[in-house]
């Protein structure tokens, strides 16, 4: 298995009120259908995806958002808490607000839709290029 | 926000069986300590955190794997069978075995340790370049 990833699967109650979420967040969707919905991203898709359609897919059936978190990394300090403020506004939740953290960054959590978490941080050590792929160490 | 991802984290209950998992599987970490555990993927890094403590920086407590699924895409139908014995003898579950899909692919999907779901897929739609990164139509 190399080391990559292709995609991300959010399962959703309402594809089309998550669509409205990251849409407010200023993403733009390349497909979509009844049940699903595809971004790219740098180099990986993202997807929202009807919940009761991925549990089928994936073979058990779930609850909750789950104990993972997906990071949207900032090139300067100051624009986490307009993302977060944007989250809100979009209809997300605060989980928590932005906040110094002891490894010399600055980060804050926020819930979509459906309770997904996004951390939103600011991490000098990882450059981030001009198309948008992180690196770790700088 | 621009359309990008900088950073997966995964709760894991041992960090250090997690990272033994993914190891088996072929991949390599570039940074650990005691609760965490980084990867670096294309362009965005992947990182096994202990729960508690992920739980603790996002503000919340969390239970189970939740509705979302990461997915590796292989570059031939006949590379997913492979992946998953390997995921399967490193200790993962298989949820699903591979099967044909209606939308002209094969896919499967296994559990990490901690039940989080990883689908396998061939998608002759979805080119990969030399950098493992995935392409939305061909």
């Amino acid at each position: 298995m190399e080391q990559r990833l292709s995609l991300i699967t959010l399962g959703v109650e309402n594809p089309a009120r998550s669509k409205a979420f990251y849409q407010s967040l200023g993403w733009k969707p390349a497909f979509e259908a009844d049940d699903i919905v595809f971004f790219p991203l740098n180099g990986i898709v993202f997807a929202l995806f009807r919940r009761a359609a991925l549990d089928a897919d994936m073979g058990r059936e779930n609850a909750g958002p789950g104990a993972f978190a997906l990071a949207y990394n900032v090139r300067g300090k100051a624009e986490i808490e307009p993302v977060l403020a944007a989250a809100q506004a979009a209809g997300g939740a605060i989980l928590k607000p932005a906040e110094d953290t002891e490894w010399g960054g600055r980060s804050g959590y926020f819930a979509d839709p459906d309770g997904h978490a996004w951390e939103v941080a600011w991490n000098p050590h990882w450059p981030i290029d001009a198309a948008g792929n992180v690196s770790m160490g700088g």
